[in-house]
């Protein structure tokens, strides 16, 4: 079944992408250059390590986690791979220069580990766009690779500049942003979309080996994204053990609890996908200070708990409610178990504080309950500026919305990759 | 289908999973705090690395290893990851415990390298699970990996204390010690199956490319897991080598003898990637010492021969006259390549201490015979316990022995995964 | 379907391959030792890690990238596997000899770089195997790795010490060699199959996830391949900034431009997974000293470009004009974009050259023209020989043209590996 648009248009899309990628050539040609400093042998092979794991867990975790939908597996994972591709490349851009790490010659300094920087940071698309894959064209997902990132960017130097937070401490909170953004996004889109159409979409969501691969790999490597942007090696240390109970307990959790959830008492892959990484996500940004492995343990437990509660609860709510439809599970894999690290960061600073017995405490609980908040609501104003703007007629192309009210949204042949 | 157990059994698994996950929490809270001393970087860095790969072996390599069988491919790769979460908590408690290594306040103190050790002595149930994967339920998996785990640190103990062998060499025997666990257990197992359902199962052992992606995944990394626990730099490149020198004669022989040992002369991909991982487990117990590659070759395609001849010896032997069932070749695989690797040692050591005209040439064998006899016991007489075990009626659950009666296992909907 | 072999021929070929291996293990008897010399940790460390990256690569990427044709999934990771396990062997004694890195005692120096060298040579042959797999046998395949090998490993000889290039840059003709090579012998063979079945062959490479899996592991792991062989830090670091700009841009043009490469305007996975590699292939030769991020994202995106453009114009010329059938889109994928690499190469030698205002610019031009046409007319000649030796009777067994005219090529029984 070949593509309902117009000639016009089918030429058009590919062009626009292509387009930002020589505006992107052009922009690395007037004010960028590579770092020639000295370099360490270790740090090199450190950083290709971790930009390795990165990648794996961009390209190939986030791609195939979300290849579940049934008839979506290729495009989730090409345009996954388009995205990340493209993200990284202004993520690369931005940071330099809102980090302002130019050389004398007024050019940005690009060093090895701008590179595993940038790739976490447009891992923020990647995970929003779970909550709307399949409802977006190629020149949708361009515009909301580059509004994203933009506004994430300018949240993290907020959180460095404002609150002195370092790099890891603000790039923690990259889920609850990107799961409210996606969110947001998918609340704008769903206003296109038929009422009789929801009830289709879940039984459709059948899961695969595919997508357990993407979580495994997710799985494995959550250690080296916990830990990539910590300085010292007692933080990395910790950082790594404390990942790595938090998600041995919430794999765990996640498989035992997901029969409970289901009236068959089944246990249901879709849950267990989702639920085994809300360990790694709860513990982030608190992953660094935990001194014990019980409290990481908690952490992933609860996460577990919680994210195997949302799939049994959300639906109803959101879905229904505020007409959300939330493709992939976002919001009790990253949004929920993004919530509980926060809250866990804002105890932990105020236990640190009790202890000696300052006066700050109200003061420290306000300055962490208000970058919980900065990161929600720079997620959710955001994706609705996204949604809006994705919502405009030049975005949507011509007679967009006919598609969208006659046919489910995953069987778009605009969309489709050919078989 | 839903599953025929009646509802009190439904909600009991899932919560008895969770129990032990609950007294793991609070054991590590009384009992375990971090390593806080000095670290090096370089350090630092290598035990992230082993333990990642460790961690592809166990939970890709291993889960996606088993799943070829038809219907069972998630479960297996989910209860997989469950066993390994659960198995590497208690095993990290366990040689804590049987290592003394307490802090000066009494807890067992976390290094990072205790969770690659834990993770690799978890593996040994992910191993023996081949072999009666799809008739256990939740209740037994954990029970199994609760024993399986304490029985292998006994021996492993054991041969540290008794036979002053270090962690590597003690490490190795886990092949033999898992292969004989595993089919003691299916044996318990087999007596409940009626015998008519034999044939029936054998051809049903259909092999996918998810199958070879984990065979493909423990052959890259197995270099790793034969040199992570070696001190030594020259005792580690010498593993290496040798074991990716037996692996790649390994493979060679097995894809060009698979064709001669089936009737059509077609190559069979459960004999690949049976035979092509026997080369690193013939090398484990001797990768560390053989000083030419020639004889970590020889081993390589004497294990690839053994191995595809016990497919086609093998099945009639075993499941025929022992009424053993073994689902995933893991006698083959594991077993058969472990006991060469047991006579090599045997052989290598005598050899050594023949040059040296010692008159202790007979202790040294008995020694070594000793050793791989214990593994066997060990593994042979916990398998039993486990087996006695999990047929108690509580195991078992109200009535489970009837749906074994008249049902194929693996069409068992307690034990499959939702779609 | 069995094989319609007599019985004597389907147990002569195994035997045949069998038999190779036996004289490997002779020859590295008498002729190989292990390096003892002292070690570094660092050392050990980066060497394990670049093998593993090589591996994953070879084993998993390249098998599985080959792995999209309707019928051949598992022939293909298996006999993938096969030769990258022969061809390592071979190669690491053929390095010896040809480097003459001989101990005392006359035998070959094994070090811990031998492997992944070796490893990356015999890539050459995983490369080619893809414009004739399906139609070749196992001994067929075990002589291709044979004469491949030793025409590649020859070729590199007379670049390093005819034209004084180092071992990357040496290696970094391997995408040419290996494409021509491919299609040399893909040649050969079209004689022998029939006109009609063209347009069969051509429908019927679906492509899967699979297939897009191992792209991913290519694209994730090719900034490692382009810097394996690099010994300054600052060359290495250069070769994974540049590799991954390249890459990225690739992915992005590949993504975008295929939709107007076809009638519908949909998206073509085959189309994407060849071209997004060919960034890391165009920026081969240059990576170590291009020294702007801008030049490697033209590379890329120039290289994307010719790719889909070679999908899209070359099937009529090559397929219908020169009768070559490429199964895998090798053309396009490894040789267009290994000759923009070449001349990436001159280009880039000149320009430094005409900066000293040196008389030297005819003669650097001269040289570099040379290497580039060294590696095309290696692999049009060493194909072609192959080819020939391959159509001896000998090869083909008894009346194995037969088969080829009543059968299409992936329906041949004795490739086909058994479900």
């Amino acid at each position: 079944m070949g593509s309902q648009y117009p000639q016009s248009v089918r030429v058009y899309l590919p062009l626009w992408a292509l387009t930002w990628e020589v505006a992107f050539i052009l922009l690395f040609l007037f004010f960028t250059s590579y770092d020639t400093g000295p370099l360490d042998g270790r740090n090199l092979q450190r950083y290709h390590a971790v930009f390795q794991d990165v990648a794996v867990m961009g390209a190939l975790g986030l791609g195939f986690f979300t290849s579940s939908l049934r008839r979506f597996g290729w495009s989730s994972v090409a345009f996954n791979l388009f995205m990340l591709a493209l993200g990284v490349q202004w993520a690369v851009l931005l940071e330099g220069f809102l980090e302002k790490s130019f050389t004398v010659t007024g050019k940005i300094l690009i060093k090895l580990s701008s590179i595993h920087q940038a790739a976490m940071s447009a891992m923020c698309v990647l995970i929003s766009v779970g909550a709307f894959l399949g409802k977006a064209n190629l020149l949708q997902l361009t515009l909301t690779t580059v509004v994203e990132v933009t506004a994430f960017e300018a949240v993290k130097t907020a959180f460095r500049h404002i609150f002195n937070m370092n790099q890891h401490e603000s790039m923690m909170y990259i889920h609850v942003f990107a799961a409210y953004f996606g969110l947001t996004v998918a609340w704008c889109f769903s206003k296109s979309l038929p009422k009789g159409k929801e009830g289709k979409d879940q039984t459709a969501t059948s899961s695969s080996l595919f997508a357990m691969l993407g979580s495994l790999f997710l799985w494995m490597f959550w250690p080296s994204f916990n830990s990539a942007l910590l300085g010292s090696l007692d933080g990395r240390r910790k950082a790594v053990l404390n990942t790595y109970y938090a998600l041995a307990v919430s794999a765990v959790t996640a498989i035992s609890v997901s029969a409970l959830a289901r009236p068959q008492r089944r246990i249901n892959m879709t849950h267990i996908h989702n639920a085994m990484l809300a360990g790694g996500v709860a513990v982030g940004t608190t992953c660094h200070v935990i001194s014990s492995p019980w409290l990481a343990m908690i952490l992933g437990l609860l996460a577990g708990l919680i994210s195997i509660g949302g799939v049994k609860c959300l639906p109803v709510c959101l879905n229904r409610v505020l007409e959300i439809h939330d493709t992939c599970g976002l919001h009790y894999t990253f949004g929920l178990p993004g919530l509980l690290s926060g809250i866990t960061s804002i105890m932990l600073k105020m236990y640190h504080v009790s202890w000696t017995n300052s006066p700050m405490i109200g003061y420290v609980a306000l300055t962490e309950i208000g970058v919980l908040s900065l990161a929600m609501a720079g997620g959710l104003l955001s994706g609705l500026l996204t949604g809006l703007i994705l919502k405009l007629k030049i975005c949507k192309a011509h007679h967009v919305t006919k598609y969208f009210d006659d046919q489910a949204f995953w069987e778009f042949p605009h969309l489709a990759v050919g078989y």
